[in-house]
């Protein structure tokens, strides 16, 4: 099959056989992936991966390799990207620390789909073991569906911070994650207020209810103006203007992942007390119910859609000024 | 009166009148004085203040406002060093949004002893509200007393971390807010490791009952080891370390006020999904009590005591290797 891999920091497009399955894992023929700057990180190297880039995706059961888990063949699914003990087939008493209490994201002996130990999504087909799997919805299409991985990243902030004490809430950043993250604050009935530096990015938040405005406006230099604030600029300087703007006591999450030192100071988060929230991987449940019910409709930040043949000319495409989602269509046939 | 303070990043012994009260305040005539890294933060211009230097304090009250307030005369006290709304004079109605929430420590108009708008206790006499002050119990010396301001803000962690959740903790910096912090969390039953540079720093927690490393041994090489971690280490390169021992959903408490940018990597609060809490000041009634009962003994950390006209003798040597807490002695007279 097609693979977009990573060697020595540069992508390569290979043929390679199709991904073998261990018991209670389905072999998933891609139908769309998405580009999302983790995997331009990891062809900067950051990430020391070798393999299938890409971990957003969906696409629909081909095999699997129980015979109880036959009903998923032909199932169209997203998957979730932690391959966590249950997954690797240690049994319940053999289990690390973090899936015995409930939080596999956080798996000791995890592998990350396209990002650590585990290839990717930018292929014909990709391995994952049942547990991951979620069945799309009808009516949700393809091209929206494949944001419920970044999505799901929204709504753990949903989880982690108890949003109804707080009216509203400062997204800074315009990027795709940031988009997403604005929009599934708004669905929890926050006011937003997006700051970011692209007119045609905050256009598009604009276009789905959100308030915003540039660096070096009123709102954006105003000391201690929210309670709520998530730092998702995808730039190590985010965090100066995140501790200005959030109040004391305040809450800051952390969504960028960016590597790359910027200095820091960080006696404004003691000073005021500030609760900073590092938030990672979410819950595909309620990003599928926000895709199905329409609250969150991704479709206008998708910039164009690749053949997976042309995945070195899509990632170019993606790091191009003002460009959002990029989506590769994999050749796989059904 | 004599008082220390700082001009132009200097600091000048003067003579000025003692401090004018207003209805509700008390002059207290300061005894002892203790010596804060804060304080030579300021002389070296960080806090942008100018005025008597000093917020760590045990003395009596001299002087009331007003006639209601009798009763504290001659009453031995310390003093939260956060004048709010109501210490200002504000009624009910006026309190700003942070006095109305109960957190007089984040008023939006506050004046900090020593620190932001208001003379502190380098002198023979400070004017604090009578709110601000709390009696001393019979049998807590002075020399102790004096460390209440710094010990309530090591009991500050246990108002915003359920301690009882985690089993030990680390605390990085051996110096003399993270001896207080390790302290108090011993207090709380965790078993506590401080990882500090300082072997004669070291032996004195040891003698606390806390266990000891130095960086670069196993236990601070090993990576989330931490499920509650406390960056006391005064050093902006602390954090980077801290990030390292916290464990992946740990708690991050940050104790460090210095000022000063280090480039720092922040992806590990996203990956480990770490929560970073800012703290600073805190309750004095726990920290009055952990005195009382002897639970806390601050004395074997004072380094030497200097009488206040030999202020600046004592800030060079507070800032020498391996000295502790430097005291000031006020020459006020009963």
């Amino acid at each position: 099959m097609l693979a977009a891999t990573t060697r020595r920091n540069r992508l390569a497009l290979v043929q390679k056989p199709a991904p073998r399955l261990k018991p209670g894992w389905a072999l998933v023929r891609v139908r769309l992936a998405g580009i999302c700057n983790t995997d331009i990180e990891i062809l900067r190297g950051y990430h020391n991966f070798q393999g299938t880039i890409g971990h957003e995706f969906v696409g629909e059961v081909a095999r699997v390799a129980s015979a109880g888990d036959k009903k998923w063949i032909g199932r169209r699914v997203v998957g979730e990207i932690n391959i966590a003990c249950a997954g690797l087939g240690f049994r319940q008493k053999e289990l690390c620390s973090y899936c015995r209490r409930g939080i596999p994201t956080h798996c000791a002996r995890r592998r990350v789909l396209g990002i650590l130990g585990h290839d990717g999504a930018f292929a014909e087909f990709l391995a994952l073991p049942i547990l991951n799997l979620h069945r799309v919805p009808v009516g949700i299409p393809d091209d929206a569906a494949v944001f419920t991985e970044p999505l799901a990243a929204a709504c753990e902030i949903l989880e982690q911070v108890d949003v109804r004490a707080h009216r509203e809430a400062c997204v800074l950043g315009d990027g795709k994650l940031a988009q997403l993250i604005a929009r599934v604050l708004h669905t929890a009935d926050l006011r937003v207020i997006m700051i970011g530096k692209h007119a045609n990015k905050l256009r598009l938040a604009r276009l789905a209810g959100i308030e915003t405005a540039q660096p070096g406006s009123r709102v954006s230099r105003r000391e201690n103006a929210f309670t709520l604030v998530v730092e998702a600029t995808g730039s190590p300087s985010g965090l100066t203007m995140a501790q200005q703007v959030t109040a004391p006591r305040g809450t800051l999450v952390l969504k960028s992942t960016f590597h790359g030192a910027a200095p820091v100071e960080t006696w404004p988060i003691v000073v005021k007390e500030i609760a900073v929230v590092g938030s990672r991987c979410g819950p595909f449940r309620p990003a599928l119910e926000l895709l199905r019910s329409g609250r969150v409709n991704p479709r206008p930040l998708n910039s164009r859609i690749f053949d997976m043949r042309d995945a070195a000319e899509a990632i170019r495409y993606a790091q191009k000024p003002g460009v959002m989602k990029v989506l590769l269509r994999s050749p796989a046939k059904n």
